[in-house]
């Protein structure tokens, strides 16, 4: 009796840990890219357009969720939408560089195994976080740069563009004007754009009229999930700085900086003034806050970009989520595209800060 | 009278903080790369070799720092010797890629400003620790990489060489081995290295005889220094894997992962598997050991290279130094070139694990 009763309970205790369901606890967070995003260089039009992008994208991931996909597959399922959507700098719709190419940058990280996979400055590959996860799972690597990567890319049958496939005219404009300025920026700077007279709108929206290159943006766009199986998973993708020179490489590739996740505490995507990102490792230290002091998601996140962050001059913001399902999307901008999506569907898309 | 006791006694507490003098800490920590170096694959006079290198790079980064340069500008004179060598995997020397090629990484970074500078996949600079000091202190950016990085290079007057300048027999030898053993490795595998029949010795060694390729090596090489003003700056330069395919870019050039430095913390400089130490964000994660946990240098560092790493799989290890003072230089491969110097001049050269 007294060893059955034992055997008993040893398993109701172990129950919880070894099949713990985390099926009510799926969440999946995204982002768009921060910066001068307001309401006065807003129009309806392009909230609207960039709302819509938005959600396709939350619930293509909340469905990989729901169907027993893992974090790493849901991320890159939400994090394909924005790629290919010109509205945002990343994938297609991609911001040129100063020698007019679209150079893209993506990482990927799993918080159960710690595995990362990465790539910069690929100028070929449609979907730059697919390619990501391929160095991942198919690599003993975690990063890979230019040509190199854009080898491996067509070996592992990922899918190969043009180079024109990336060309978009409002950021060919976004470039011209920023060499006119003669000066490298991130996307572009508000006060230059005010100078530029608005097209009179006539009829149907353009797309050029839909894309939000008005103010400083930094456009890069990230998704961090938590799948039923309690694992944890960030992405980040972008096309890095209108203008940019000399094979500058930002921080959505760098892992710790643009992108990390760790079961043990949890997966951050960030987007914002990537030099900045990177000398103060912003996704690494939020979980080492979590880790080592004990902190909260919320704190964690608040400390490093409203504080750490801003004391250093840093603009931007970041999106997370713990094994909790806890979410944080702090931004020390005046905007950041974000939205979330927890287990019974309950979303919200945002944009502006209050 | 009141006032100027006042005055005086805020003069004697500001002093110590405003003027405070750390000319009797200055301290420099140099490695060059970590892996299966033991005494039964080392010949006395390979070991000669990298001692007297190793020697002249640690006297070369004292003499900085002893008149008064800065800890910049000791880590760059240190590890400029051995680039210039051709002993050590970085600039001079460096590894050759699968196509032939030596590509090269390199990052520093300045623990009074956290500012950071880093080049990667570069095969046209001399002194890649020199460009990365460059694009930390000459632009806005922190890293580049390629033939943008190149460019970048050029225009601010770094040295520009031939590709072939980085040619060694030694390190082809070891690439066409590598290839024929149709896989990657890094440096390359201890037991096909003992397949390779040792050269008869005649009188005075040559050059392929005193670079060490046998064992499993991490060559990388980085310094880590204090300087006179109470500064922390850590630097690393390497070549990469011998047949490394697909832009495979390491640890080196990753702020936070190869290299860190905070003068609230420590400095950093790593040598090992690359992909371990970005995953595990190991120049950083000591740093923030010390400023969450209030672990000591040695304890950090201890906790990431001798347990972290370990339990992960991820082979080799790092320099650092304090603002006292304090040096640590743990490792969890067979040996790693190292050596410190400390203000009174006394250093030590050290290779293997006892």
């Amino acid at each position: 009796m007294k060893k059955s009763y034992i055997l008993a309970l040893t398993l109701l205790t172990a129950l919880p840990v070894s099949a713990q369901d985390y099926s009510d606890k799926i969440t999946l967070v995204l982002h768009g890219g921060a910066g001068t995003i307001t309401r006065d260089n807003m129009t309806p039009e392009k909230e609207k357009a960039y709302k819509e992008v938005l959600n396709i994208a939350l619930q293509k991931g909340y469905g990989v969720l729901k169907k027993g996909g893992t974090s790493v597959q849901a991320v890159e399922a939400t994090i394909r939408v924005m790629e290919d959507s010109p509205l945002f700098n990343a994938g297609k719709g991609a911001v040129f560089t100063n020698e007019g190419k679209n150079e893209l940058d993506a990482s990927i990280m799993e918080g159960k195994t710690l595995k990362a996979g990465a790539i910069a400055g690929v100028t070929t590959i449609r979907n730059p976080i697919s390619t990501a996860i391929a160095v991942m799972e198919k690599s003993p690597h975690v990063m890979m740069a230019g040509k190199g990567a854009e080898k491996f890319a067509k070996e592992q049958g990922q899918e190969i563009v043009d180079p024109s496939y990336f060309y978009t005219e409002a950021r060919y404009k976004a470039l011209e004007r920023a060499k006119a300025e003669e000066k490298t920026e991130l996307d572009h700077d508000a006060k230059e754009e005010q100078k530029v007279k608005k097209a009179p709108k006539t009829g149907q929206a353009n797309l050029e009229d839909l894309i939000f290159t008005e103010g400083k943006k930094f456009g890069t766009v990230g998704c961090v999930a938590l799948d039923q199986f309690g694992n944890l998973a960030a992405g980040t993708s972008t096309g890095g700085m209108t203008n940019k020179k000399y094979g500058r490489i930002g921080d959505a590739p760098i892992i710790g900086a643009g992108t990390y996740a760790n079961n043990a505490t949890c997966a951050v995507s960030a987007t914002g003034h990537g030099e900045f990102f990177i000398r103060s490792v912003v996704a690494y230290d939020i979980s080492a806050l979590m880790e080592y002091k004990g902190l909260g998601l919320q704190d964690a996140a608040n400390e490093v970009v409203m504080k750490k962050l801003v004391e250093r001059g840093g603009e931007g913001g970041i999106i997370a989520v713990d094994r909790k399902g806890n979410i944080a999307m702090p931004f020390n901008s005046e905007g950041m595209y974000r939205g979330y999506i927890k287990s019974d569907g309950k979303s919200e898309i945002l944009i502006y800060k209050d």
